[in-house]
C-alpha cells in the first residue's frame, strides 16, 4: 500500500503537537546537540534501531556533538504519516 | 600540541595514496553505498568507533545505504595529517 504524502495542512497540524521540530528543504527537521560524540553517537544509535523497527529511515548528518535530522518519505514525495511517527518516537529518546 | 594544517602540495601527495578520496568543500571526502541501511549503519559504527579512538571525528550523512564523509581539522583550519590518518583507517575497514 503506498504511502500518502501530506497536505500541507496536516504539515502543519501534526508540527504543532511536535513542537521542537521545524520545516527546512520541506522536510521535517530537527537538530541536537550533545558535549561529546559518544552522547551523540548513543543518540544515533538508538534513532538508527527506531528506524530500522520502523522500516523508515531519516536522512542525517553529525559532526561531533551535533547531529541533524532531516525526515521525508521518497515514495511519497513528501512528508507523510511515517515521518510524524518517526519523529515522535524520536521525541520520546 | 597544535596539529599543522597541510599545504596543498602535501593535500595532494597524500591524496595519491588514497585513490577512493578526494577534495570536497576543502575537506576530504569519501562517500560509500551499502544495499541496506543495516550494512550502512554498521560500517559507521566502525568508524565511529575509529574516531572516538583517535579523538578525531568525522562530518557524516548517511541516507538509508548512503554514507558521506568529510574530514577537515577545525583546529588547523585545513586539512590535517589527523584528517588522512582517519582516512587511511577507514580504508582499512
Amino acid at each position: 500500500m503506498p504511502v500518502e504524502r501530506l497536505s500541507a495542512a496536516q504539515i502543519e497540524q501534526g508540527l504543532e503537537e511536535l513542537p521542537e521540530w521545524g520545516l527546512d528543504q520541506r522536510k521535517l527537521y530537527r537538530h541536537f546537540v550533545f558535549p561529546t560524540f559518544i552522547e551523540a553517537w548513543g543518540f544515533m544509535s538508538e534513532v538508527a534501531l527506531l528506524a530500522e523497527t520502523q522500516n523508515h529511515h531519516p536522512e542525517w548528518t553529525n559532526v561531533y556533538g551535533r547531529v541533524e535530522i532531516y525526515l521525508t518519505t521518497h515514495d511519497a514525495g513528501g512528508i507523510s504519516e511515517r515521518d510524524f511517527r518517526l519523529a515522535r518516537a524520536i521525541d520520546l529518546l
